[in-house]
């Protein structure tokens, strides 16, 4: 039994399109971080944070979306959407996953806060450091970490497009763009992105939004 | 041929005592993150934010302290430092060793610097709700993730080490005390200690420091 806790256009979309590229069957139990009232206190229990994504499979709690990530990938090798124990690629395929979560994440937050901040008090570093980064790694990769797609590529595209294209603080480049298109061009992300927007178009918060929108 | 890039009494002090855990040889690579003038900028061909730990392994590079740790212990598995893919362990050892890196050691530095923040803007949520957290934890288990000693510990004892007795924001309890307490007792702790105390008295920065001190 695979559950998954999720929140429609959250951090855990890019976990729902990973789900959805693996091809097992799975539940949603829809965690609405957006409610009045906020997230129920006894979903601490499950995710000590009340945030969003978290995993249970055959009755095991897995969170933090790296974690989620290699996780599931290695469970379900038929998807090969991880390098194996020994692979080569397996090194730069840990390093970005953990990467995503702990630099590109938080540097884009701080960025988006307009906060100063010493670097060296901060293992997530400049945010001009990380753009260069990432820049420097989409410009000779087809994917994030080479040329074929991992579970790597949902949070480093989940990443790049909301930052982009809804909080507007990542820079509007080519490669960017490319990467994004290549991405959002597989069946499995378009089948994710309809049935999250199904999902946020339920919720009482975006219902609200988009009739005063409207 | 494993390489370790390392700088005494820093972010990098985990992975060097998880080194010496798993009984295999490496080399040790100073990189001088208090020289003056910084660290050279062709350090940025192996860690993109000029920052450590990172490892190279058989020409790989691998960076992320979740991502260093999760590749080791399972490249030596013989130290027996990480459960198997498919151990109920296994989901619980990647999420501890995830926020280690994406909740832990950024809320510590927030707290640390007095930022005041949204914590939905923030994967890593508030201080309060971490430090709850890892006290829920360390109440229930002699070790990070259960009864067994994993590579986790070497992550949150040196966190818990660093935050408690270096940046005195961690708060002062006897769980944390005695977890300590286990983990310092460890041979290859006291002897990863020392190793790293003379590698950081042979340092200008520390050796000015201690002079001045003196």
């Amino acid at each position: 039994m695979l559950k998954f806790y999720h929140a429609p256009w959250s951090r855990s979309s890019g976990t729902f399109w990973l789900l959805e590229e693996l091809g097992v069957d799975y539940e949603i139990e829809h965690v609405d971080i957006r409610a009045e009232g906020g997230v129920p206190e006894d979903y601490r229990s499950i995710q000590p944070n009340k945030k969003v994504p978290a995993i249970e499979h055959d009755g095991i709690v897995v969170t933090e979306r790296a974690a989620i990530c290699t996780y599931l990938a290695d469970a379900f090798p038929q998807a090969g959407l991880a390098p194996a124990i020994g692979d080569p690629s397996r090194g730069p395929y840990l390093t970005w996953l953990v990467y995503c979560d702990a630099v590109f994440d938080p540097a884009v937050a701080a960025r988006a806060q307009g906060w100063e901040y010493r670097c060296s008090a901060f293992s997530f570093g400049s945010f001009e450091d990380m753009v260069a980064n990432v820049e420097k790694q989409l410009s000779r990769n087809e994917y994030a970490i080479g040329d074929r797609f991992t579970a790597v590529d949902t949070q480093l595209a989940s990443g790049i497009h909301y930052t982009l294209d809804v909080l507007k603080v990542f820079p509007d480049r080519p490669v960017f763009r490319d990467y994004l298109a290549r991405m959002q061009d597989r069946p499995k992300f378009r089948s994710f992105m309809e049935k999250d927007q199904a999902m946020a178009m339920a919720t009482p918060f975006f219902q609200k939004q988009f009739a005063d929108d409207a």
